[in-house]
């Protein structure tokens, strides 16, 4: 690497609007965005809430080698059973962009899919992935989000010597910001994010995310996300932004937003980022930002609910007056503290919610088990047959579907229980590290009943 | 870090075979490997398969803050409905070993419980886990492995300014060696490990993994695993080996051994390690090794089901003659392209299998729609009154029932299929190695179909 040494990073986002029957224009949208990255020419585009195509009956269709084999047992309608779950745009979009962006890939997980991809300019070296343990609940079906399969995908690229560890993320929708029942999911989620980037990239010169992170600014998960790893919002940090009011991503101009739901903020959020560090000597600055304005680049309707963002990075040596990684002062550590015992709380509430539900359905449970008793009873003692008959069964089902929904519970308050218990491992090591710098003590003192527990890692 | 400087590590691993009502006497068991521990001191003891603990009820119990705090609404009955999944031997252990090993943590996941868990002499300075997105399936409850959330605990280490990856896992049980229904998730289980070590072991100076991995040494899982990971096995490294013939960890002579399982293999079966590698400068050599025999270390019936390992690991300046990282020459190359090349088929096969359910789980869903469409059609018309009431719930219950197997079997599939797109992008960049040196080329061109396939990442 060579003293003067810059790397230019040309960067596009976007969540994709991708949803079979509920996004309009789909398949105009996802050729018109074929046309703009092809033009363009970015090193990286990731993308979100792609890939969810319709069952259309598609001879060429491909989704691996189990139906490029042929098969013989997958005749006719039934294979359409499978087709609702491929990836047709991600594989229009990977042919259409095969010349300009030479490597491409899917992140598949869950049963729809994440919508999470990839296209790069550069080879890929090496790719892999992480499903969130916590992705909402099963049976809030209108939702869906846990039918995704939500999780974070990670690419490493060498570009000029250095190494680039890229992930794209979509983590749960907010659908109810006033009573969001998904808050503590959407912040394990952010916690798990954080731990996974941490983790894998602790050899990494570069560390880039992008991704819908469904969180505006200000928000828990958010703060948690970015004093955990150190990562910069590329918004917060250029100088030269072009775009909508306040970055938003979500704005009230763009035809395919609803209103009503941005009602609270006139001027749209902003809940799509690209967050960036640099590790070892090196310093990355966000020289352009910009963001799409709720309509067409060129023309048209917009390429998504969602604005696009585009930032430029350039890499450099450190100069002498910036640190190469997050700096750990006294107000650094304080702050990722009072994130760290806010987000606890958080996960905290949420596992009494959970195991609240599991108790509720343990009720349910008994209850079901006595009326099959009940009807064993009137069966036996020759009872009016015809309401035996008829509640047999629905009492089965009441007793297994509350069985079901007290397991996810159960599993939902370990999930959470996990990740409350890595937090506040790291919230009694940041205290440790607080308690050596004198200065800070005093402060912290009436906060501290959390970290005083036994700890029950 | 001294040029003389030697680091002695000794380990401990183990089974512990804590199913509740399965397991022979588990409490007795729990309390004499807490004494074991105690008296031998271990730098690191890695266990699996506990804390599943029975539903007694127990004041004392905790789980979490949600109990700790008292709440009102989890009285009486219901609380042993909580109970069952708690971890009470792992907090009993802990209680006993903490004079001695004053850090602990306990993986939690799935709703049973992971089972694993660790004491360890030194501070823990991080710790998290992954889950494995393949794991069985649930409707095999006789085998139970879905309820567990199988994961990899990974846990880091300081040791005398070195920093050691420590990763403790359970992969999914076999359970007929012939005819092995979860051989395919077995091996994406062991791609998962494998690729979670090699990306969050990038910047440690020492790699150990110790756990039941449920697989000889030469199955496709443990090769898999090992080319990848480059890890060594303590057994065959080591010149001081003591314990069980040919260093089987599930022995004949065990009492707990159902001896008709080990029909097959008269000595018994290794299939729980410790596996080690050092990168960047250090050689890690296994100076002693020992396994229990089938009987107490002391007296009485044995720890456990299976054996337990006792490696004394020394860490040490890489001497001139010694590769510190695995060496990737031609033979380490065509040894990992045949592995690679296995591993892929046998997901393949395993993909079209949950495909081939997919189907057949959609016809079974159009027959009880159809099924339905005739009842109805009957209550209209009125026909038999009796069988259209009792015949309605079971074939609402039949559709949503092959729904939900459906939908299990079609993200199987995509679990399967994300872990041969990673496996074969690895198998292509491997190969792209191989090319550049020419004296292996012409041995490796007859196999090169799945290669030559565009790939569908």
């Amino acid at each position: 690497m060579k003293p003067n040494f810059t790397l230019r990073l040309r960067v596009f986002n976007l969540n994709c609007w991708g949803i079979p029957y509920l996004s309009k224009h789909r398949a105009d949208r996802v050729k018109r965005l074929g046309d703009f990255l092809n033009m363009e020419s970015f090193d990286l585009a990731l993308l979100e809430e792609v890939g969810r195509a319709e069952p259309v009956w598609n001879p060429g269709w491909r989704w691996g080698a189990a139906e490029e084999a042929g098969r013989g047992f997958l005749p006719g309608i039934f294979n359409l059973l499978l087709k609702v779950w491929s990836e047709q745009d991600f594989q229009d979009l990977r042919q259409k962009l095969l010349p300009t962006y030479p490597a491409a890939h899917y992140f598949r997980s869950g049963i729809i899919g994440s919508g999470l991809c990839v296209f790069s300019k550069h080879p890929i070296q090496e790719f892999t992935q992480h499903v969130f343990t916590l992705n909402g609940y099963p049976y809030m079906i209108h939702h869906g989000d846990w039918f995704c399969g939500k999780a974070v995908g990670l690419l490493v690229l060498h570009l000029s010597g250095l190494v680039l560890n890229a992930y794209v993320t979509h983590l749960h929708a907010e659908y109810n910001r006033q009573k969001d029942v998904y808050l503590a999911h959407r912040v394990a989620q952010a916690w798990e994010l954080a731990q996974f980037i941490h983790h894998t990239s602790k050899k990494a010169d570069m560390v880039l995310l992008c991704g819908d992170l469904n969180l505006h600014p200000k928000d828990l998960g958010c703060r948690l996300l970015k004093e955990w790893t150190g990562l910069c919002d590329a918004y917060l940090e250029t100088r030269d932004f072009k775009g909508s009011e306040e970055g938003c991503t979500m704005v009230p101009e763009n035809c395919y937003v609803n209103r009503r739901e941005l009602e609270q903020f006139p001027l749209g959020i902003r809940i799509d980022y690209v967050l960036y560090k640099a590790v070892s000597g090196l310093y990355i600055s966000c020289k352009t930002f910009k963001t799409t304005t709720g309509h067409d680049p060129h023309s048209g309707t917009p390429l998504s609910d969602h604005e696009a963002l585009m930032a430029t990075l350039c890499v450099r040596h450190s100069p002498p007056q910036h640190t190469s990684s997050p700096s750990h002062g006294p107000a650094e550590r304080s702050a990722l503290i009072s994130v760290l015992r806010e987000a606890w709380t958080e996960l905290d509430q949420g596992m009494a919610q959970a195991l609240w539900w599991a108790t509720i359905t343990g009720y349910v449970i008994g209850l079901g088990l006595l009326l099959l008793a009940l009807l064993c009873a009137l069966a036996v003692g020759g009872g009016i047959r015809e309401v035996v008959i008829l509640l047999w069964t629905p009492s089965v089902g009441l007793v297994l579907g509350a069985g079901a929904v007290y397991l996810f519970h159960v599993q939902e308050a370990k999930g959470l229980c996990r990740a409350r218990a890595e937090l506040q491992h790291v919230l009694g090591r940041a205290r440790e590290a607080q308690d050596l710098s004198p200065e800070s003590q005093p402060a912290l003192q009436p906060g501290r009943q959390e970290g005083d527990r036994a700890e029950e890692q």
